[in-house]
Formats: C-alpha cells, structure tokens, sequence
C-alpha cells in the first residue's frame, strides 16, 4: 500500500475521524449555563418563534451548511455506501471551514432512492443556510439536485457538478488567454458523460463556447444515438454541431482542447498528436489522469492541467465550493444560478495575475480565492 | 423583560449560535490535505467499504450523537417549530461536549408526523453512534423512542423522559436516605402524566416503589378514567393499589413524597399541610415550580427540590445525559434499557457522599459526575 494511503489510515484511526462540534462560547459557571441554555434560551426561542427570520441572527444556521450523500458514487471509488462515505464528507467538512470558515457537517444517508433523499434533505433542512450534495451518482444527481433547489429556500448545490465545472472554466479561460484564442474559436471535447461531464459542458456553453463533442464510454454522443439518458440526449441536441460519430479518437481529432472527467489512461499520445497545433489538455480522473502529464507534453500539449496536486494546474473542486457557499450565505442567497457559477469563474481566473502554461489556476492556500469567488454569488 | 433574557438574546445575536464545526487535525499544507482529503482518504472510504464496523474506529461515528427535535414541545413554551427549537439544542449540544466530550449536532425537523420523524432519523443515523430525541411531544415522543429504539442498532433516548427520571430518581434515593424511609413504605405523589411523568412513574415502580398515584391536568389517574392515552391506562394498572379518585389534593392527602413536573404554582400550602409528616417536595416546573420553595418549607416540607439553579437541589438533565450517552459510546451499546437507567440514578446518587436536605444532588459542575454516570451504561 502507498505510504500516504498508510498515513492517512493511521491519522484517521489516531483521531476517530476529523470533526469535532464545539462551542463558540464560555460554559464555565452557573452564569454561562443560565444563558446558553434555560432560563435564557428559552427568549431566543420565543422570538424565533414569533419571527422565523430570526433563526439566521440567533442561530447556528447562518454559517452552517449539510454536505449530503448516500454513498452512491464516492470520489473515483463506486457505490460504497453511506459509512464508507463518511471520511470523505468529514475531509469536504473541513476543507469548508479551512478555506471557507463555514460550519460543514457531514450527513451520510441510509438510503439511495432519490425521492427519499429529497425527502430527507427537505426533512432537515431548518437547521442548515444551505446543502452541498456530494458523491451522489448520475444521472439520480440531477433530478435530485433539481428538485432541492425549487422545493427548498436554502441554496443546493451539487459540489461534483457545479464546483468541477467552475474550476474547469477557470483554468480555461486563462489557457485560452495564453493561447490567444477566442472562445468562439475553440474546438473543445469533454470526455466522460457523468456528472461532472455533463455539466461542465453546459456551463462551458452558457459561457460562449460554441464547439463541443462530447463523449461517453461508447463514443461520441450525437443526435442519433438512441443509447443515451435524457441528460445526454438534450446534450446532444446543443453539442456537437457537425454531427460528428465515432470514438474519443474521432473526437479529438482537430480540436483545441480535451477535458477529461472519465478514467486514468485512456488518452493515448497518437490521439493529441491529431489534435491541432499546441492543444490543452485537462486530464482530471483522480488518481490516474486520462493521460501521463509528460506523454501529453511529449505529444505536443501547450499545457496540461490534471486533478493531482503534485503536478501543475490542479483542478482542484476547493478552490470552488467554499467561497462559493460563503458568498451563499453572506448574501442571504435562495438559489444558485448558472449565472453566478459563470462569475465565479471569472473571478477564479483573475486570481491569476500573470498566467503561465504552468500556472492557470492558485493554489488553495493561496489568499484571497475563497473572497475572490465568494464576490461573485450573490 | 428579565436581564437574563436580554443577555441571551444579546450573546446569540452576536455570535449568531453557539456551535460551530471544527477540524481536529491540522490542514496547513499540500502534505496535510493529502491525508485528510484526496487521496489518502479514499483508502479509508475503501476499508470501510470493506467492513462497516471500522467506521467507529474512522470516524466522527464513533464519539458523535444526533439531537433531533420537531420542535413540538419546547422547554415549556409549547410547539414552536424546528426553527425555535435550533437554540435549545444547540445548547444542549455544548452540554453535551462540555460535561460528556461529545460530539453533538442538532437536527431539527421540518415535520411533526410521528412516521416521518422515524423514517428521517433512521436514514440519518449512519453518521451518528447515538440519538438524542428532545422536547417532542407526548405522547408522539413514546411511540417514535420505541420504534427507533427498535429499528436502530444505535442507542436512541428521548431525555425529556429518562434523563429526567434518572435525576428524579437519584435526588428521591438521597432523600428518603435522609429521612430513613424504605422505598416500599413511601407514598408518592406524580404530578403530571406527560413525557417526563409517565416515564419518571415507571422507573419508580421498576426501582421498587410499591405507592404511587399519577394525577394529570384532570386530577388522579385510576382505573375507572375512560378519558386517557395508552400510555396513562397501562399506568392505572400499576399505579394507585387503592383506586383512589378525586383531585390532586385528594392525592397528596397522606402521601410522603411529590413530584411535578406539570405546571407553576398548581399546589399550595394547604395541600402540603395534609401529606403526611415530613414530607418531600420535587417542584420541578419551569421556569415557575408547582409550589415556592419557601412556602413549601413554610408549610412543612422537609426538604424541596426545584428545577431551577437559583435553588439548592437543582434537578437537571445535565446531570444524566452527558454521562448516559458517554458511557453508551464508550461501552458501544444497542440500546437503552431502563435498568440502565436505575444503575445509573443509582451511581448519581451516590456521587454525593454526605447528602443534606440541602444537597441530594450533585451540581453539575461537580468533577466526575458524568463519569459516575458512564460507568452505570453499559
């Protein structure tokens, strides 16, 4: 086993996870007690009562958030279940109060019927100013997604969706500007049909670009594919406007950029040599990318952004989703909308002063990102 | 209104709630992230995968409970709904970190229907190595404690009951030491058939009480009442040996000991006059007892417990639940049984070594308390 897989094991063992849930005031004496809770919270109560806006000024609800699961697509590992999904929604927990300094807690949930989940969701809602849905499998992501943020008046977002994407466009916009090409221009293939996939393209779309493929694992997704989920199929109809058929390979030939959100080495050095001149690559399955940052450079890539940290240009989903809730929650906001994920975006991206082949997205820990996205929800 | 009441008010508005959610471990670098968060934690999601058991060792699991209330009965306010609800539990959870070292979270629910609060908590329970049902009511609380207690394989508690009556039955074992009275030749006097009465009278009867009588709003509860729950005609079978009818003073004619956990000022001088000589008196209504304090020793009480910190012999949950929960995480027990429980008052009760008519209970910042406690629940 890899050392960090053992070190990791031994952290989370040492330390029975990585969430503790703590007071933010004193509890030392008869006083504190008299306030924090009876005789005195019993007021607190009352006026929530008489006024439910309330619970935002008197209540942990303002800063705190539910990342919500049922286990069903956890990172790159499948359908484990809610227990196993656990440590991962902890390390999502404290990346949000790390880089977002929100409240996340973790609810894994002991069912995978979307309409249960819904349900759920909607169940507990009171306590939270917004939820983060995370590892919840295609194509149940969408409808369920869909749904919370019409039945709920607390922000919903699906982090696998909406926070890839974002990360994507940013680190896009600033390859295109190094490449000096226009949007309009670019001939773009996004290979993976799931959540991430799909979902990129539509805001890739939404931001002006007018020339995407994309495909799934049988190929090329186009209008005459009878195959295909109704997700995929509306795809089809605003994608792909030659109509082109055929594989990945068929797809990558002539164009600009490849983004990647599907598996480790599928991407071979002959497919970005038929791609046109300086290509951008964006090979983003965790932890094997679609192709080996040095083959694709080997091939002639201009630049190539992958998921890992310990190559250039992570597309890393953090430098997203927590100034994306913050700026939620600060501005009091009812529902997300592709708009403010676009400005997002664009804010992500001008965290980069001074774009380099090797540097289109921050760091995140880099100052500033989390305000600098936060800005632009609201 | 009472300074105490603006003060809280004033302490909620300005930190927005009391809880928040922190990290355990550090999170300052690549190398940290890498442990915590991606791709270190896929190998821990993997074993867990693997063996569900592990994620007590993984894991938040293992030391975090849920509070979950619909917000129907609220301290003694009534149905306020889950929003008025979030301050109390959120108090109630830094009582749970500051006197057992628990993790809590408050889950207030967006329904009051008794199936759809089991359902909800049964599909959040993954997350959590225990439940804490609070102020629901009765007497919805007894059909969704059982159920869960039932379908679950983590313990389930509602405290308005059984945190209640451990305390209740600690400070009655101190007492009648005190005045040197055998628990089979007291009589006893409940007040009130609501959670805490109708619980509090069972655990009685399990310790070996042999004399009580339960009154509610309509007076002394006996077999001929065509006009009671469930709950309260199971509890006319066992309770009231002589079919006593009439009011409550027509109960507290000759009885040892009452307990209220009804309403202020429902019990008056005269009706202490007629219990028989010495008599114990637990007014435990909040914020307003049954009876004053001072009135009650005026007309003859031997000793008197109140609900209120403002008073010697503080009956408070927060003597029981912490350490009720703490020794269920630590012993990683299924379920609650109420022999626990009288172990438990037991234990509580013997935390005070040299009880007084002015002290039958431990305060709860008393060091070891919580401990006593734990070591009952196992």
């Amino acid at each position: 086993m890899d050392d960090v897989y053992k070190a990791s094991l031994r952290l989370h063992r040492e330390h029975h996870g990585k969430l503790e849930v703590k007071s933010k005031i004193p509890l030392e004496n008869k006083e504190d007690l008299s306030l924090a809770y009876t005789p005195g919270v019993g007021q607190v109560s009352v006026e929530i009562g008489k006024d439910p806006a309330l619970a935002r000024e008197y209540t942990l609800k303002r800063n705190t958030i539910a990342i919500v699961s049922d286990g069903s697509a956890i990172l790159g590992l499948g359908n484990l279940g809610p227990l196993a999904a656990i440590p991962v929604m902890e390390g999502k927990a404290i990346l949000f109060k790390k880089f977002g300094n929100i409240d996340a807690f973790p609810l894994c949930l002991a069912t995978q019927n979307s309409d249960e989940i819904v349900e759920t969701v909607k169940r507990i809602a009171p306590v939270f100013g917004g939820i983060n849905l995370e590892d919840i499998s295609a194509p149940r992501c969408f409808a369920i997604e869909a749904r919370l943020q019409k039945e709920l008046s607390i922000p919903v977002m699906h982090d696998d969706q909406h926070g890839t994407a974002v990360v994507v466009l940013a680190g896009l916009i600033n390859a295109l500007a190094l490449k000096k090409m226009k949007k309009e221009d670019a001939f773009l293939v996004v290979n993976g049909a799931g959540a991430a996939g799909i979902t990129i393209t539509k805001l890739l779309l939404l931001y002006g670009f007018k020339n995407i493929i994309i495909c799934d694992s049988k190929g090329i997704i186009h209008s005459g594919r009878t195959d295909v989920t109704d997700e995929k199929e509306e795809l089809a109809a605003v994608t792909n406007r030659a109509n082109k058929t055929g594989t990945l390979a068929d797809a990558m030939a002539g164009a600009d950029v490849f983004i990647g959100v599907s598996k480790g080495n599928i991407v071979t050095e002959a497919m970005v040599r038929v791609m046109r001149p300086d290509p951008v690559i964006f090979a983003l399955a965790n932890p094997v990318p679609e192709i080996d940052p040095v083959a694709a450079k080997r091939a002639g890539a201009y630049l190539v952004a992958t998921g890992r940290s310990d190559f250039p240009n992570q597309v890393n989903n953090a430098l997203a989703f927590p100034g994306i809730f913050r700026g939620a929650l600060d501005h009091s906001i009812r529902q997300f909308t592709d708009e403010m994920f676009v400005r997002a975006a664009e804010q992500l991206a001008a965290c980069i002063k001074d774009p380099s082949v090797g540097r289109i997205l921050p760091s995140i820990f880099d100052e500033g990102v989390a305000a600098a996205v936060a800005d632009a929800i609201r």
